[in-house]
């Protein structure tokens, strides 16, 4: 059992408000495919389930952690081995990338997703790559009828920003992003801790 | 592209709650394993997100349709060769099965889930054997912080009533069902049409 399930209740609701509010600095929102989002000063990031939503938030996203849809016990056990936690003092700098994949991704049967996911596209193995100096967590939110599918977060600090670069680039690169429809890099630095 | 992907919008929420309306008639509710819910005199079934709670209802679950987790391409392609639909004329019985599973199984990997479920188990296998006659939807509840994981909804006429509980019996005898912590039977009747 890996220190982050030991820490963290499943599923673990988590709501992304955009707003004037919150420790993390809005740098920039690019839309890298499909629609774009509309600018915050400022993103909250709450971990909770039915969280009021901030009087000026200018959008909210919530997803929730789960099970691994396709990660296998030896690649578990590899990202495990040196992954580290959210809230590193250090990690100053984060990401949030919805995303949004098509009808034709979610209507393929489960081994013919983890063979583009992983065979095809390395996408465990590419994130392997940048551990631990990029900390993730994935967040579900399609099954909550939300605008897009997954949100992941992504922690890390300066040194490491041009390694996490690197890895949004070689993921976009990928058979398995053809079927990403719509997606938004939201770069933060943190204002306070 | 099966027929239920075109009927179907996805993810589709659905809502089941019992009280003294809608069109099923709770027959008997059976505790399997762990706790049971208190009885109701009929179940309403309704799709739709964000319904209202009707005024008399006794407890209300909710479920939304996913994705496949572990039905490869071949097994897909057997079983939508012979599945049919809900809401069949002939089709006047029902079950509702919440069930929820252990901390020990989502701790799993995708590999090591889906050996157990089908390699071991025979899950998918098993369900083959009871098309076209048992009709069958899965909605999945954990990732909507609700007390089950899964509630799967069943529909036969009443002459499939024995291939039925031989369905469910042959389930609860394999190694996957070790790790159900929790599971209620209720078992429905159609009032009206």
């Amino acid at each position: 059992m890996s220190r982050y399930k030991r820490d963290m209740p499943q599923p673990l609701f988590v709501t992304f408000s955009a707003g004037r509010s919150g420790i993390w600095r809005v740098e920039r929102i690019d839309a890298v495919i499909g629609d774009s989002l509309p600018m915050g000063e400022a993103l909250d990031v709450v971990a909770q389930p039915a969280m009021p939503a901030p009087a000026d938030a200018i959008w909210q996203l919530t997803g929730v952690t789960s099970n691994t849809r396709y990660t296998k016990r030896t690649e578990v056990d590899a990202l495990a081995a040196v992954q580290q936690g959210l809230g590193r003092p250090q990690a100053t700098r984060a990401a949030l990338i919805p995303i949004r994949k098509s009808e034709a991704w979610w209507a393929l049967a489960q081994d013919e997703r983890r063979a583009i996911l992983e065979e095809q596209s390395r996408h465990i193995a590419i994130g392997l790559d940048y551990l631990p100096g990029v900390a993730r967590r994935l967040h579900h939110s399609r099954e909550l009828g939300e605008p897009f599918d997954f949100l992941t977060w992504f922690e890390y600090a300066p040194e490491h920003s041009d390694a996490f670069e690197d890895l949004v680039l070689r993921l976009r690169q990928t058979p398995e992003w053809r079927y990403v429809t719509r997606e938004i890099d939201i770069r933060l630095t943190r204002r306070r801790s």
